[in-house]
């Protein structure tokens, strides 16, 4: 029987003077923050504010990397090279152990963004640049992916740990895949009807599908939003109905 | 009787399709490689290539940290907060070490760069914002001032190790300061007078002056270039002299 | 009798995914727009949206140039060389001089921002840099600076014309200077009061200052914000105010 | 019979402190120069140099429009939305029609750069983004693309003018299509051996194709490449076997 489940969100999302999301009051709800490493979004003075109050909440850090894309806030598909690509996210890793060290903590996992998540997914060149980096800064950090997908298979062979994430928002389809965005229905708005959905994902293995069968989802995570105050609403509901069954949200890796 | 120095100098200064000077032939004749870290130069695949030339030459690792100023190469004073010119260097480091620890080495000195250096050799605020990140990332890296220089005191008395340098081609005045670039005669060109001036600075403890006085330079390590031929050829006879006087080429910090 | 006057604000300042200001709200209560140029705030796809938007309220637009720092929005000082200034203000308002074309409007004006805006208001090298690249792609283009500042009396030294403006919510001596941001009482907040300053300021041709003093301020144009409800609201008092005693709002140089 | 032909290259690569290819010297052979605009390479400082050169040699400028990746040198596919690359396109002609006009000259046509020339060959959607870029800020300017490709018939559907181009150092396919990189023989070295071929497109309307069949290519221009001495030798040769031959270099849109 599950007692426990980890709550992941995507923090440090502010650029200088522009803001993004509500870290403050998201991190009372998560137990991992995504954190930005300056690719997509966050520059460094900001980050090490968002992470020093991760580690006053006890909430675990992940690196949030990316495609160099500010202006596309790394949403858009780029062909990088495998070789640029590795440095890259070795690049943003180091970059925001620096910072979690500065801020007394450390980073326990690693959470591809935006674009990058979406094609590491399906492309093994580029899935395979990400988990090579990971294993030459720290084959002991865990990567994080869409579960069911190919990438986590693809890291496991390569002896990376992974943790498999679930959408709490987002509709699936009975082979467990994502209903595309582009698709009506593709994303779940009622916050008690996602919180009764988390539920059921955590205490039997899946969720109902948009076909309306029960689909297996083998999540170690659930990824939600911390962008907008109905996010941050729809992620108390989850938190609070879950606590209310007996399971604690605490991080997958530790904080 | 000093038997052995180190000689540093700027690499991983190209930046994408661009190339600047030519980090192969100078990791043949320095101990310790300035290696950029983003701000003022080098994208991270260029500089993972470097920092394995690095460790396969057994050259020392070192944060060149900068403004973030690409356009500028990191060479015009900004009036950064202390907030964030603290995080920026954090940043830099932490990225300069996850990419070191990839190459399988790592970072063993901070030395800022260009507008940054002349800054904090005389802005305590500044120079207080540059001694706090290294401070609250890794206590025990040394930092790279100029010999002399009121930031290395200060360095000091915030408990922190330093590494006191002299540039091989620029003269100096009776009180030990450079002569500035604007006067006359400040910029050494002559390779044999410059190797000789090198040796008597290591073996006598200082350089004559540009007002033809003796002139006490306490030096751990000494700047070459290598962003031109002429430069390279400059170092070549630097360190040919050096050794055949029976001293050695070494880190100051261990490679 | 003055029977109109010109309300500007900053637009534009957004920046990819990352929003700042209500410029829907703003450009229905200002007769001119400062709009950023993409070095501080401002991508291509929302700078065009917002020149769409003025265009269609019949708001001038003016090229809002910046020293090139987008994660310090342009409000560090930086020691820029003149030419690189000069081209770089050269290049900004030429970015937005194609925007506007495509908008069918075109570029009235030019409000140097921030660190910028301060910097020239007493530096003659770097206030000569941005004077000459105006004169280099469009001599026809005044310059709007602080009422009173010596970079005005420059610019009309040098043959071009200018717009002197004055902030609505600030603080003035008696000289005529603005009481500094660090000063108590430097940033006015009511919204009613200000409103009636600024009649005053009008009709009178100058404000009470901070040391209680009637000071002449002559100002073509009123600086007011859009970055908050609150800053909005203030400038619907401002625009009702004046409106209701006579006074047009209309854009100093035509949109 | 052709008395004239078109000769352009790639300038204004050089960023900040970074050079790359040898504007002075291939001014000297060419008849237009396809400028960057600072998205993939460009500074505005050293543009304005490049463009007073340009003038001065009476060579034409073009708009040499990129994706925003300057790290990547704009050799990356991206994704971008239409309404991205539209603004994006319209943002850098506008910038470089800025500095032209202040170097007492005129931007004459567009030609994207790297990923974005080869991707809108093909891509539609792409292809009208940039088409409608165009439009919208000067439709009398032409647009260069490979002789024969898809964009060119696009935009003259679309009532632009186009410039078809052939490029001196490819070997082709007897369908006209370029020999991909990738394939054995696609990049021709011998310069000689290249002028002649030149001369033959010129003089007869196609080249000899790697199949070993002549093969029509109807060229307005030739670009030639100044990025290393071999590459502006090559362009000598061409320049001076063409002379020799009496034709003359003259851009195809005037200067």
């Amino acid at each position: 029987m599950v007692t426990a489940i980890d709550l992941n969100s995507d923090l440090g999302e502010s650029f200088g003077a522009w803001t993004m999301g509500d870290d403050t009051a998201i991190l009372q709800l998560v137990s991992s923050a995504n954190v930005a490493c300056g690719f997509h979004a966050g520059s460094p003075a900001g980050l090490l504010s968002t992470l020093r109050m991760a580690k006053q909440q006890g909430v675990a850090i992940g690196a949030h990397v990316s495609y160099p894309d500010l202006v596309g806030f790394g949403r858009r598909n780029m062909d990088v090279s495998s070789d640029e690509l590795t440095a890259d996210v070795i690049y943003q890793i180091g970059a925001l152990q620096g910072l979690a060290r500065a801020a007394g903590t450390e980073v326990r996992y690693v959470k591809p963004h935006g674009a990058l998540y979406n094609t590491i997914a399906h492309d093994e060149r580029q899935a395979l640049a990400v988990i090579n980096a990971i294993q030459s800064i720290d084959a002991g950090l865990p990567l994080v992916g869409l579960a069911g997908s190919r990438v986590l298979e693809l890291a496991q062979e390569k002896g990376l740990r992974t943790i498999a994430e679930a959408f709490a928002d987002r509709a699936y389809h009975t082979d467990g895949s994502l209903v595309s965005r582009r698709e009506a229905g593709s994303v779940l708005h009622d916050a008690q009807h996602i919180a009764e959905r988390m539920l059921q994902l955590i205490t039997l293995g899946g969720v109902t599908s948009i076909e309306g069968e029960f689909t297996p989802v083998k999540a170690d995570s659930i990824c939600v939003h911390g962008d907008s105050p109905g996010a941050i609403e729809m992620a108390r509901q989850i938190r609070n109905l879950l606590e209310e069954k007996g399971i604690a949200i605490r991080a997958f890796v530790g904080a």
